[in-house]
């Protein structure tokens, strides 16, 4: 096997090495069958089984409750931007949205094509370097729904806990960047989607766990296969399911078990931030973008006082295996992802090699 | 290795050995740029790359004219039921649908949903075992659209070329379970869909090949991500597209280029398929269930005179390392999907065992 570097990348994200290898092993022939994974019949036994431990690893690790159904959708947590809406919200109804970044604005975008949409709360004032606090946020009469996204990949920024909503309001939220890297209580939320290719797995799938209830009060005038519930009632497989994707997210679930689940995963996550801030706030050459009470455990943004400074970093990080660090443009400067498969050794190797540049270049 | 069966599954199906190889390679390090293809972002310059090798590929192996544009879409060809009337059925409209089976039943279901539905022709009179011959299509005026079904993956039955349509009506195809295994005149087409999982690759993705200027047609009040054009500007990638669904199919067009094209596989696909129809036309036991002139060379669909009979068939098949034979309820009996990576000693095999059976159980 040839080497492999450090994997800054926002997303699609580094994955777990020994999925890797397992994934290697199955793509050949699943579990003994004589058949790979990708050549499986989706309703066939071997499939059956891939099917059943991805969703109950997915229940046991995030300990949904009975209440809320597991589903496995197509088209990335964007296609939920408009499906959310087409779904729950018609004309002449309100639902409530915070915006803090640039996800957060195109769900709005679709939302305004179904609804009336209220902006309950923004941090666009300072190019969404931080997260609104529960007081500025002011919801309409009788929200629909509220929407919020838990962390924003681009800007670093990331919600310490879900905003509280009106009493029966319906909690939604795009949680793409930041599920099951910490403990999450489902229970607070109407429907919760993430795509998988950061924390859970590879492009291709978005997980969605929604109240049952919830569920049922979306449209019925839609094609089946654009409603939730034909989903959750046909146990995620009333077409061709990206098969491989549901597998992927199936081994990464049991790796997280396997590495104490995600209380294990959040104690290791923010040691890792810790050790990246820790250096950013003490360095004279390098400073974070968010707010220090807004800060990111998955997407570390900083930069340095110029743009020909920020670039010569991510050149000589990458030469020396330190790649992906390029910010979106939306920031500028750098961003360290460091999901759950990130391992602390690669901080280790960030936090030395800023070391070394600021010297270098102070 | 460990060893591989014989695996006629209807899809998601076999893929060519070589493919799998490599993609066990790819999944731990892609060209040497120590990060798997799985992990890579899909703006980066690793994934610019497969992107525009399955692009051109895609164009190359399918003669692709440059009147039209080659997307990656994704939820499956079941998608496109609904996502074609959405941008191109308006209410007051109507479209000509031609209904060879389950998978074109759905499609006009959902196209009810959005404007009017001419059944232009329909073989469910007989069970969908036969193709309508072309004087039996009766158009509607001024179609917006015809809608056809290549080949019929449950019932085994294929048109042997596209259906004439009405001047200047645009011809829908999908052709999710023959693509590729056979010359397709594209300009015929202005809008062909097909799920990878058959002839492409797995799961997960949906290639439409569609006119440009068809596409312009579409409705422009939809959410971008449900608008064709939104793909066809922005490379596909308006968002996180299923990476590793589209490497595969790049993958496996290497593939067929490297075997001959797809007039190699038409000729390698007729041979096989010759193997069975042969054996079984001569057979006193099993007997096909498509009419003659309308044989499937993907899907051969057959039966004995009894359903025991073919339960055991099926069981003993299975133990003989011939998996996946078992057909749809809407049929009975046995099906034997024999896709372009199907090898013909898998034919054989079946043959071999078929003479066998007949032999013990006449």
């Amino acid at each position: 096997m040839s080497e492999r570097i450090y994997n800054f990348s926002a997303g699609p994200g580094v994955l777990p090495e020994p999925v890797l290898k397992q994934a290697q092993k199955d793509l050949w022939n699943l579990g003994g069958s004589g058949i790979g994974v990708l050549e499986h019949s989706h309703r066939g036994k071997a499939i059956d089984k891939v099917w059943a431990e991805a969703e109950a690893d997915c229940r046991e690790v995030g300990s949904i409750p009975d209440t809320h159904k597991v589903l496995w959708l197509t088209g990335g947590a964007s296609q939920q931007f408009w499906q959310i809406p087409m779904n729950f919200l018609r004309k002449g109804e309100t639902a409530d949205y915070i915006n803090t970044g640039v996800w957060a604005t195109k769900a709005i975008q679709d939302a305004k094509l179904f609804g009336t949409v209220h902006l309950a709360a923004t941090s666009e004032d300072r190019n969404f370097c931080y997260i609104p606090k529960q007081d500025a946020i002011k919801h309409s009469a009788s929200p629909r729904y509220v929407h919020y996204t838990s962390n924003n990949t681009i800007f670093g920024t990331e919600w310490k806990s879900e905003p509280r909503v009106p009493a029966g309001a319906p909690l939604i939220g795009d949680n793409s960047s930041d599920i099951y890297s910490k403990p999450i209580d489902f229970s607070r939320y109407a429907l919760m989607y993430a795509g998988a290719q950061k924390n859970l797995g590879a492009a291709g799938v978005t997980l969605v766990v929604a109240r049952k209830d919830f569920l049922e009060t979306g449209a019925r005038d839609l094609p089946p296969l654009l409603q939730y519930r034909t989903f959750a009632n046909e146990d995620n497989r009333p077409n061709t399911p990206p098969v491989f994707a549901v597998y992927l997210v199936g081994q990464v679930l049991k790796w997280i078990k396997s590495e104490g689940g995600v209380a294990a995963m959040a104690e290791r996550n923010q040691a890792k931030a810790r050790l990246i801030y820790d250096y950013l706030d003490a360095s004279s050459l390098f400073r974070p973008f968010a707010d220090k009470d807004s800060r990111s455990l998955m997407n570390i943004t900083f930069r340095t006082p110029n743009e020909d400074t920020n670039a010569k970093f991510i050149k000589e990080a990458a030469a020396a295996g330190l790649d992906g660090l390029k910010a979106h443009r939306s920031t500028g400067g750098m961003r360290a992802s460091i999901y759950n498969a990130f391992p602390i050794d690669g901080c280790r190797a960030l936090v030395q090699f800023m070391e070394k540049f600021e010297k270098a270049n102070r």
